[in-house]
């Protein structure tokens, strides 16, 4: 069956955020849908992040008076109208020829801070012309200092106003379902922003020594190339990928803006935890003021919910994001974060928060916690 | 396969109160049926309802005397024959022409106290014409004051002995699974209790609020209601909907006679944790005085003394009887109740409980306790 | 497919004990093979008690001698060649037209003790002819005093050693799979050892009674009657049922020669915890001197070691006797118990236990037991 | 559908080092596919082996300097270039007509240390002139002394540097699958290193005693016989089928060079732990100083990193070995090894491990430790 054209309009069959996922597979044809939907290796880890939400419930509360309530938030300075974003995910002319700039648009009409991704099937700078005023730069340290500089005073001068500097993924095996899949991407899908830069190159190894630490690793970042950049630019840098409490603290201390907690949606780790499951050990780690953006699996308002209640200041959509934008464009991705947040909405309303720092761990029921007192 | 229409007898296939609920397919349209076994969203917490009981086990004991025993109770000064309720549920003719007027003969003949709902399809005067003498009246404040005080007025009038405020409702998505049944309330369901009162109306928000926090929820209870309706009659008041020991604990200090932990039967919140998971610490919370009703999946005896174990003083029926409803009427109500009963008997003899009061947390065995002591 | 007749050979199909239980379809009739493998009412206990095993593993030991090794026990005074023992099992002509005297033939090949139904399908004195020299009596209060003690004397009279006193079992609702199956009771299975004795009748109840409490109930035993016979009889008399430590407790201060920790194999309470379970909280509760058998779902050697490291002296064996009875007679049963004491002999092997008293609770590893110290 | 013959390159299917088991049927006949890949009784032990790595996650760790990494260790004085080593497997030529051969020529192309078994298709000198220089030979105590004593020298004249004492397989019940298979060990298949040797005889048994525990367990190994060889050689000795802290201290104690933590892969007591879940009591029993190798279910680079950071120092590969020499021969050994490492390598990167004694628990997630701090 081949894939459909994206709708202008959206399918009655879309009754909730997690509808997009169903609806998909329409819309995407299946390798390019492998690729996308799954992570690496044996998916273990994007299985693990999707797994987290069900051990807990939220528990209803009664005869709160949310009126006055909204979902605002402010997330390290900035003012959003919800804790909704989305995250950097490659080359969007994969599910729709309008690309990112369908994206945006329909993220700008819902206040949706986006993550651009540098693997945008566009210019950073062309990008930022359809975005909205909220928008980040996701960048990777390129082998060449002067590169990376180079796209830092583009991101700089194009008005992005965070830096999201990507930690995780300095090996990204790919996921065994894709392989079988046969996926390959396409001759349009090029990452236009590193165009005339010196791209990674396999460092030849000496005899002896290994294709991975010594090979692929060469060209990953450290904590000086981190504490370097952080002295180029003053726009906030976050710091991308962190799954431990104790890197939370150190990237805290070099001075980041704020961290991602993710896991890279299970593309590089295979068997890494889940994100929901590290979080509040990260955030006990922190304290309260270091910003947390979460990612890993998001579906639902109520999945938000959980990640705000375990110590998120905001979450961040990926997939999701594809899946609305390969149905219906724009529109698609518009109606997607406003499912999500009356999800969200409705969570609090019945879980009686009536705004975003009252959704705590306590409105949360975690599925073993059956105790009762023996009399 | 058409719905048979509801038998005049009960059918040998009955063995126990669940195999209503395992014969209903039989007697209920897909759709209809799909609308009253499906909860909100995916469903979730209607499967965590009646996944708790089987997290326990209920021990047996030898040699004790129950010659003397007996189901009944006193709950708030109110003597009943065994810890049975049928709990509200809405348009019984959705399932049999003769409505809740068949139901609450069934109730009627098992000296089963009912709460009568306000979506019933007949009025609160004709119900109580059908029903025996202990029936409470179940309602949701009106947008109007004194349209809330013309339906207390009414339910006084016509006898009924207790009111029961459900407060867990504000919001009701639907279950995705009715959804694609595609179910449509038939024209003759209509809530004909409510005939001339200004209906709900979804607030119209201002630009930038929110349909949910500022719209729906802009009918939600509150305390200030709820204290007022406190004052407005001498009828015990119940509060329905219950899942926090803290709420219960304000609803306590507030005044209401007693409460119901309920998740609306897995109909409001999806993902809400199950009711039999929370009643532990609901007990703990407000001590031995404060009564509880309690529902959520209950389908037998034993899952009945499982809640009475936990904290419960008597225990609700809901969709069940729908079911023994549609399948042969007032008779199949009576039956079923007549089941639930023997069943619980049953358990109550091989426990060696010869008194309600005697089904304590120490009558059940948790799956999980398995200690050995290492020597 | 109509079953086999029981063989005159053990089928190369058998290679340890459960497989008898795999290849019973072949030999019983499917409705008769769902009233021995049935319980009470959804089977529930008769799952928890096979679940329960696998929650164990058993730890191999290394270099430990066991050339003196045996599996010979004294249980309450008397030597037996292993901890192995037929447990009571109604009317073994169902599955072989010799009936008990194959069973009892087959168990005195291996010197196993066999304890004899009240509901045999022949009398207590025809099955002493049959039977080895190692014969206990089950027996249930009747319904007179006089038709108890004449089934005392004549087991007395029989050269039974011991009686074995049901208490578990005042109610036994039918497997609904059973019902299901349409089994009935052939015509030639009557309780020929009871005939001539008042029989049980169900108490007409008073109204407003209770058909269980004060109808089935009535003739249940309870501490009264259990104590009077206690007087009637210097036969060690011993408490079968039992689920509890306090019940034990109390069992052993009246003068019990011991207790058979049983669920009555799931056919009494449904929901009852498994026996495996509550073994180690009973053998806690009663100290290291009271002997203890064992029952529910033992299908290995394995399951043998099991029970007896988390507190039991010996183990009886029920529906599987009934199993390798069908398929082979005195020679199934035989072999049966030759492969079960192999089987446990081979776990004590590898265990390192060369006698029955040295598999202790230290001896297994609990599966959820997951330590790790982090450093 | 017949075994292919193996192939003289790495089919493209291969993409981690797990895909040589995936792939295997096509190389191995069914029966001997069974006989290999099962392991005693029911084949719990095996399946539990395999399913406890999953209890455990990898935790990411980031901009850790990898750079002068490397998998090199020390293994009781012996420099290997990486912590794996290829276990003692019956019978190569099961599976390739090179047998042996071909397996340590593929090992030794990888720098991996291979443990003979005494069960080659080929005599132990032959395989040693294959082997690398890093060879140790497995053996079991033969029934007479001067036999043990002649395997002994002659491993020590053929250059094998230790000796693996196999300790935990004295009874081996067939797995059930594997005999419904029917599989019987072809002609070619003979222990020719013990040719001219005294042959294990079940010893006759005296009447009244048990096949088992005086027949079986008579050629059993005992602490004398361990203490006895010991006196015999210089080489280390390494005592393999541990699973539990108590022996290995006693085996510490007298005098072993190292541990094997192994269960037989769950070819001796089916019912046993997985080792992945004894390998932290055993270290902590033994401290950091004794030498563990670890064997049991492993498949990938992430299974050996869990089992170095629970307490391993180095793992065994067991039935990996055969299905990549069955697909490939000594091209597929190589290639297997080298995934495996490189699996390893990545795991080490994303972990921030640069060496293996950077792997300890602290770098694993325990898939149930979700806690939450309520505030």
């Amino acid at each position: 069956m081949p894939a459909s054209m994206p709708l202008n309009h959206i399918p009655p069959e879309i009754r909730c955020a997690l509808d997009y996922e169903t609806l998909a597979p329409q819309f995407i044809a299946a390798p390019t849908l492998a690729y996308i939907a799954g992570g690496s290796g044996h998916d273990q880890t994007v299985a693990a992040n999707r797994a987290a939400y069900a051990r807990w419930a939220i528990t209803p509360r009664l005869l709160r008076d949310v009126s006055a309530g909204h979902t605002a938030i402010t997330l390290a300075g900035i003012a959003m109208a919800h804790p909704l974003m989305l995250g950097p995910v490659a080359f969007h002319n994969l599910v729709h020829p309008g690309g990112e700039h369908e994206t945006v648009r329909g993220a700008a009409a819902l206040d949706c801070p986006i993550i651009a991704s540098t693997q945008s099937s566009c210019t950073l700078e062309q990008l930022a012309r359809s975005a909205g005023p909220q928008r980040w730069f996701q960048m990777y340290l390129q082998p060449q200092r002067a590169d990376t500089l180079d796209l830092l005073r583009r991101a700089e001068a194009a008005g992005y106003s965070a830096i999201v500097l990507t930690l995780d993924a300095p090996i990204q095996v790919a996921s065994l379902r894709t392989l079988a899949a046969q996926f390959q991407l396409p001759a349009h899908c090029v990452p236009v922003n590193l165009a005339g830069y010196t791209p990674a190159q396999e460092s030849a190894v000496a005899p002896g020594a290994s294709r991975i630490l010594q090979g692929v690793m060469a060209a990953a970042p450290n904590w000086d190339e981190l504490r370097w950049l952080l002295t180029q630019t003053r726009l906030p840098v976050w710091a991308k990928g962190v799954m431990h409490g104790d890197d939370a603290l150190a990237l805290q201390a070099a001075g980041v803006a704020g961290i991602i907690v993710s896991n890279h949606g299970g593309r590089s780790l295979d068997g890494a935890p889940a994100t929901l499951d590290v979080l509040p050990a990260i955030r006990a780690a922190v304290g309260k003021d270091l910003p947390i953006v979460f990612d890993g699996g998001v579906r639902s308002g109520a999945d938000v919910f959980k990640a705000l209640a375990l110590g998120a200041n905001a979450v961040a959509i990926g997939r999701l994001q594809l899946y609305a934008l390969a149905v219906a464009g724009a529109l698609g991705v518009a109606h997607m974060l406003k499912l999500l947040r009356e999800e969200l909405e409705i969570c609090m309303a019945l879980a009686g928060c009536a705004h975003i720092d009252h959704i705590r761990a306590t409105a949360l029921f975690h599925q073993r916690e059956h105790h009762v007192n023996h009399d």
